[in-house]
């Protein structure tokens, strides 16, 4: 198993009605949902879930940025796999990086920068502990 | 114009990729979207906003029960319009039909049954000035 | 266990925020998601997926009528369970029944009637693979 | 009015509760929504609605990346607009910018390059009229 693969966090996500569009396949914006999902289980998995942000320390985890490429489509009744990356983990945002693929095969990749924000939606320090854990799933050498 | 026609609140949807499934037709919960959005421009038309209810009195429209008749599909690039009626007001719920129809035939119709509830969630009267502007459009008497 | 538990389907949801709304619970219209999520898997485990059906049969299952009561709220981060019974199987329709609850206390409840269709959204009657699968999930005995 | 304004399509969005998540903002997928739906409208103006590009020719306008950057939230009952330019025409794909905004404030800004792609969802070459329309809302020249 390679360092890549160790420090990811995957979740799969089966593509049912609600996903599709007319067109046959996954409506584009749907992808983001199933990237948030993934995100709030890898928070989940380190410790962090969204009420005990809002409600220990009165945080939150905001989108800044986001890109994503559509290479293939997916369609109904997909089993998909969500693999969630960290790349940086700056002093109040985080890079991620998350692919979408079935069988192996990348559908969709995703670029996001999450920030740390306060109840009043303004950029704040990430929590030592959300840092520690978030580290797991980080390939690269922390930022100090 | 009958009576009925001068009673009720009309609103028009025009059906995107969004609200599509991969069979085609607009996907069944979405017209609990194209409902709520027009009880909320009557709501609007009748003095009310989502915001204002909760700032100036704390309190909330709540969906109590729901009962839908999917009777043909609505597809890609339609146009719609939905057609809302005040059935019956009562001291804290309101009774409304809504009728979702394209080129006069109705293609889905749906009863619902709301509720005035405070910040806790409990069941409220409805504020004066709300039971009248809703009475607006009630066909029937409204009750006392 | 009793004859109804036996009977039901059971299937696990976890609130995300794309499923909730300002008021801070899962919208409306959501539950209507799970709700076909939750059949869709009961689907699947009688051997029945949608592009199966579609590819051998030409057939789609499609809601003709629904009824939700909305009990008590979900909110975010929420593990629901969707329990689906089949209460009677016709010749092109069925009727279930699903419940939405968390921690064994429920929270929505829905009434479906299903229609098998043909590739013109006209009712056809229920191939019998699929009636003696669906019989597995109905506690009364299937009509003849 | 400037050749900027000039060569731009407007498109209103109201915000409802659908649209909203339980961070009391509009959820981050919904912004693609909304973009999709202004896009729509701007082909439409130009002459070319999803049906009619399907029926007549056999293609359909597919994303294939997407970059967007979140400045500031938007809230339940805001009217927001949704600007959109063409930034560039090639021989089967299409550059825009989207910027949602709020009483003149942008909120948030999106880059979509769309595809033109066949019944298979291979790329193929943009029809002249759907070409000449959009450069309609292209403030630089066509590239040849």
């Amino acid at each position: 198993m390679s360092d890549r693969a160790r420090s990811s966090h995957r979740f799969p996500v089966r593509v049912y009605y609600e996903d599709t569009d007319a067109a046959g396949v996954v409506y584009y914006a749907n992808y983001l949902k199933f990237a948030e999902r993934a995100r709030t289980e890898m928070m989940r998995a380190a410790g962090a879930d969204h009420a005990g942000l809002a409600a220990e320390r009165g945080i939150a985890i905001a989108v800044r940025r986001c890109e994503i490429d559509y290479l293939r489509p997916a369609r109904l009744d997909d089993l998909l796999e969500v693999e969630t990356r960290i790349l940086d983990i700056g002093g109040a945002a985080v890079d991620g990086e998350q692919v979408v693929s079935r069988d192996g095969v990348e559908l969709v990749r995703l670029r996001v920068r999450l920030a740390c924000v306060n109840g009043a939606g303004r950029a704040t320090r990430l929590p030592a502990p959300l840092r520690a854990a978030l580290a797991r799933y980080c390939q690269l050498q922390e930022r100090v």
